[in-house]
């Protein structure tokens, strides 16, 4: 038996990357086991910037698992999200904060909690048995929780973020402010990213009734930045649509400052419901959601709600 | 907000009553929330033995629950064995031992582990925060341990198992070997309990692949006791296999001394199915399988990788 499989969800944000790496101290100290930690698509700007910035190796990205491979996931459990090729059968672990998706052949060890982050869990997991966090999962851990709650300010954050946020920085030591304003910096960065890029880093397939609803999001100090290339985006996403087969489609322009979202809108069916749940009005291809920065909190059930009646 | 509605499956076993009412313990010690545990349906002997022993109230039946609820679902999370009327979207907690089946519309607070009884879980969930046991969670989760266990000797027990119960029996001060044999004599007791109960009284509803497939366990110490019903066993099968619209229906006896089952066969396509994965032969009905006592672990996995194919 080789070392456990640590991986998050494709098209991998921060917190699915960091929670991977540091869910190996978790099982060293923890559970005395070995394991290994994976990557399962190209890293965004955000994710880069922060490695680097910790001097930490990029994750080898996942191929072919072996038959017989035990296999942590973190950061997901929808079918649509895990990697290419995986067995449902070789999955012993889930630790992740999304609602409940994924159906195993056999007991498993799962660990899910409605907080802000799975680095906030795994931090969580680790104070709870009283073993050392290491400076650099510290670090990490903190920018996992950091980059999801986005600063600890989306509504998806909970009191445990904000106290876990603290405790880790009393290893980490980082000056917050500081950081916060690089990573969001790192976040909005468009250097090097394609227009299919900006749909598909952030981007998660949702079984929602009897439909198969695509959710693209991107988190930004700066929409005009994205804006700006609307028609090619409404283009790709279009074709995004067609070639995934999706039933629907939809992308996230959040202000990451501001605190609001426009969502694009590339046809009438994605019109017709969005105008329901919503109750916001269609503007050239755009409807503009106040207070609304969450796609797990503030989309994906309101439309899963309607989608399923 | 009222209190937190606790429930286990329907045809409750011993480990989904005790498990409950323990979660009390846990819900106030550790998270400060009141709760209420609620039983899914009739007690069987074994539970209600144990009840009275230790002095405990029977939970009552739950029935409606409000539609602001929250629900903690212990020892089960696939939707044919919650109980009727259950809406999805108050589920707030999960604690089981069971394969993951259930899709929630919201992330949840969620344990699941592979170890031998849900009410191991809980004492460990208690154990973790350092919160003191009372004399009675403790007797009544080394209960659930010992009954789900079968005395700590099904395929289902971890060396976790052993050592909880250890740690509970300090706390509760049992003499376990006769324990043991008062708990097994109550479960093998056919004391007002017709061919239907024997078939109902644990039965569980699961998806297989495209198939929904029922299997009821008797555990006993005296498999004649219920093999001397073979006649009426059969029949009643066949007729629950057509009034539940199963696809097929399976009922297993189980010697809990010897440590085998004898597994009944009320069928063609039943027959065709046992024989290919169990690799056994039927007589006069009964498949007799060596070794076998779990239907979760030898049970369950092997007819679902058949039917999945």
């Amino acid at each position: 038996m080789g070392k456990i499989t640590i991986v998050g969800h494709k098209n991998p944000d921060t917190d699915s990357i960091v929670s991977a790496i540091a869910a190996q101290e978790f099982f060293k100290k923890v559970l005395s086991k070995e394991s290994k930690a994976y990557r399962s698509g190209v890293l965004n700007n955000e994710t880069k910037f922060i490695l680097k910035k910790f001097n930490v190796e990029i994750p080898e990205l996942i191929a072919d698992v072996s038959a017989d491979a035990s296999v942590a996931l973190v950061d997901h459990n929808e079918a649509g999200q895990t990697f290419d090729g995986l067995n449902y059968g070789n999955v012993d672990y889930i630790f992740d904060h999304h609602k409940l998706s994924m159906v195993t052949e056999k007991p498993i060890f799962c660990r899910m909690e409605p907080i802000g982050s799975t680095a906030s869990l795994i931090a969580k997991m680790l104070f709870e048995k009283n073993v050392e966090i290491s400076e650099i999962s510290a670090k990490l851990l903190l920018a996992g929780i950091l980059s999801d709650t986005l600063n600890l300010m989306s509504p998806t954050t909970t009191s445990e973020d904000s106290e876990l946020a603290k405790k880790l920085n009393d290893i980490a030591k980082l000056d917050i402010e500081n950081f916060v304003t690089e990573l969001f910096e790192a976040k909005s960065s468009l250097e090097g990213i394609s227009v299919q890029d900006v749909i598909t880093l952030d981007y998660k397939n949702f079984e929602m009734g009897k439909h198969n609803v695509g959710v693209g999001t991107w988190e930004t100090t700066n929409p005009e930045s994205v804006n700006a290339k609307k028609a090619e985006i409404m283009q790709a996403l279009v074709e995004k649509k067609s070639a995934d087969k999706n039933s629907m489609m939809f992308f996230m322009v959040v202000d990451i400052i501001k605190g609001n979202c426009q969502l694009y809108i590339i046809g009438e069916e994605e019109q017709v419901l969005a105008e329901k749940v919503f109750e916001g009005k269609v503007e050239n291809g755009l409807m503009f959601l106040s207070g609304v920065v969450s796609r797990k909190k503030q989309i994906v059930p309101q439309l899963t709600e309607e989608l399923s009646k």
